[in-house]
């Protein structure tokens, strides 16, 4: 099954994914999604915000247990991220149909659209529509790097972007949402766990940094006239650094943006964008405020304009607790499943807010994630496949 | 005559200019070239490297005066950098004309193509390539950024490109080679005068810094587990400042290209280039050594590798000291014209390596250039015209 999924998006030089919301690739990996449902007898449909479903029973009847994750990726993402979480999901109902389980509740499988972000800069976007989360109004103003809207960019892929919005009936329909992911730490292989359960996700957000200086000749200008943005950004990169270190808390410059970005220029605008991630709200305010305190020190001693803008945030996020304890029942043997906290985002963390929500993880035993060197070994991934499936049959078929 | 190339390619929103090598922009600036040369009767010819020339005078007598700068630009760059020189050109022709001089040694003006470098990444394409400093082979395998050759995209602006290559025969003809340009520093402003003469120009290169470490979720990432190229580029950005204010020259990281670039992403790649300059060889070897050490400190504390690339050099520039002295007689009034240095590259620094060439600078008084706020006075340009006059009548109208 998962051998026709693999190809789809994959970049020849990089061998990374490049599965971005509403192109070609992500047109191809539901497309697939579709196949795998409709082989498998489940009724397939589209909701209002291009998530897609599969169900087996009666929607209508309520009470659903649902199952599923995401088929887009970060640029340049691994296999797992998101992927491993469907293929799972498909993989468990046919073990339970192996088994003979019989559900007393529907069941459905779900991929969620545009999960990463990595086009449109707003990550989850499917769910937090859904869930009401993200305005239809926000919605329609998110542009891509070409300034393609989103709407834009849903009508290119055949799908109708004027009904998006949330979607509280759906919602009303599901009484325990479930989602398999490869681990993107090393915790469980630290404990030596193939398979573990979610305790919370930490808030994070993500923070824009404009630093504009002046564009200048990078070969006659004076030191002592130069209003450099670069040195402001390199100053607040290693700041951030030093922060999270002290806190205990993740800080990341990963993505920038320069102008002129040329080799004989002194930059008119440097933007950064801080991700930054703890175990607690209070840690994070005090890393991020850390941050960008040091960054107003280096602009203003550099001449430099300083605009700090928090493009996304989501709160801690703590799994119910019945279901998560739930999880542990059905899945403890001798020894109890690790549960774990985990700095990244997911549909799941979107979803708590409005149904009972748990999350399962599977070993990464390098614990690497959004890379083409991320992995999972075949026998976890047979073991997450187990353990959603034990999860499925005693959550559905008693 | 200058209202009509003011609009070409320049960006609404930037206000700073696009022009560049072989695209649109470049094809209306090369029109209006054209155009100039044959309102004044000039004979017009491109030649085998796509550098445009307006004769006056027959070029095969030999020992012609040659005059001209280029009109291309940076990204975002301003007005005067290029187009100042061309303008004046065409101008103190008309200046030498309405004085009733007659030229006794043919006369030229010159559009250089590709000065900047901005799209293929080599400076002085034009004249390298006339001046036998770029061969046919290394200029074939020049790429810009979507991967389109310098071949290519001559060929797509509609000229030949199996025809470049030296072009000995045309710079024999050269008995002397002076460009005006806009000075890109402070030196004239803080003298008080006009217009200045160059005396040399500083040694300056670009490096290519390719700090790899490995991509990996922003969130999920144990700060210790992570090998984070923007760690090592961000120290080696202050580093170059820090080099460079110790050794009094100059060092700037203004171009960057990352991969994968996400925001919850950490690079596996940053990419980083450093342009150096000062005003001799020993005290630039002094900063980018220097430089290259703390990176590679930088990179191994930080599990980075780093690979350097010199991808361009030009030594020291010592103008023709003949020629230098010659203007100044002409120039001189009841103070001498000011002679200064500039770590600016220009086309005439190329030549001077085949044909005496000296430069003419006028007055800047903010030092700003490659910017849209790049300036100079309607006065100090006329001054530049009437020196220009002066130097073409006094050389080529004896």
């Amino acid at each position: 099954m998962w051998d026709a999924l693999r190809p789809i998006g994959r970049d020849a030089r990089s061998k990374g994914y490049r599965r971005y919301a509403w192109t070609g690739a992500d047109a191809d990996c539901r497309t697939w999604f579709q196949e795998q449902a409709e082989a498998r007898g489940l009724a397939y449909e589209t909701d209002r915000n291009g998530n897609q479903w599969a169900w087996l029973g009666d929607p209508a009847a309520g009470d659903a247990v649902v199952t599923g994750s995401h088929l887009d990726s970060v640029p340049d993402g691994g296999a797992f991220d998101g992927p491993l979480g469907v293929v799972s999901s498909f993989a468990a109902l046919d073990e339970l149909r192996a088994r003979g389980a019989t559900p007393t509740r529907p069941l459905a499988i779900v991929n969620f659209g545009d999960e990463e972000g990595a086009r449109f800069g707003l990550a989850c976007v499917g769910s937090r529509l859904t869930a009401g989360q993200l305005t239809r109004e926000a919605a329609y103003e998110l542009r891509d790097g070409d300034g393609i809207s989103l709407p834009q960019a849903m009508e290119a892929a055949g799908y109708d972007p004027s009904a998006i919005g949330p979607d509280p009936e759906r919602l009303a329909r599901i009484g325990a949402f479930v989602e398999l992911h490869v681990e993107q730490g090393r915790a469980l292989d630290l404990t030596g766990d193939p398979v573990g359960i979610a305790s919370a996700i930490w808030p994070h957000g993500r923070w824009r940094y404009d630093f504009r200086g002046e564009a200048n000749h990078a070969g006659t200008t004076r030191l002592v006239d130069r209003h450099d943005p670069m040195l402001s950004y390199a100053e607040t990169v290693l700041a951030a650094r030093r922060e999270a270190e002290l806190a205990g808390a993740v800080a990341t410059f990963g993505k920038i943006a320069v102008e002129p970005n040329g080799v004989n220029a002194i930059p008119s605008l440097v933007r950064g964008w801080l991700d930054s991630r703890a175990a607690d709200q209070a840690t994070l305010d005090t890393v991020t405020a850390a941050v960008e305190a040091a960054a107003r020190e280096a602009a203003a001693r550099q001449g430099v304009d300083l605009a700090v803008v928090r493009e996304s945030f989501t709160p801690v996020v703590e799994f119910e607790h019945a279901l998560r304890d739930e999880l542990g029942k059905i899945l403890g043997g001798e020894r109890p499943v690790p549960v774990l906290g985990t700095g990244a985002g997911h549909d799941a963390g979107i979803l708590s807010g409005s149904v009972p929500t748990a999350m399962l993880f599977v070993r990464n035993p390098t614990g690497v994630s959004h890379s083409p060197a991320e992995f999972a070994a075949e026998d976890d991934c047979v073991a997450g496949v187990e353990a959603l499936a034990d999860v499925l049959e005693g959550l559905a078929c008693r």
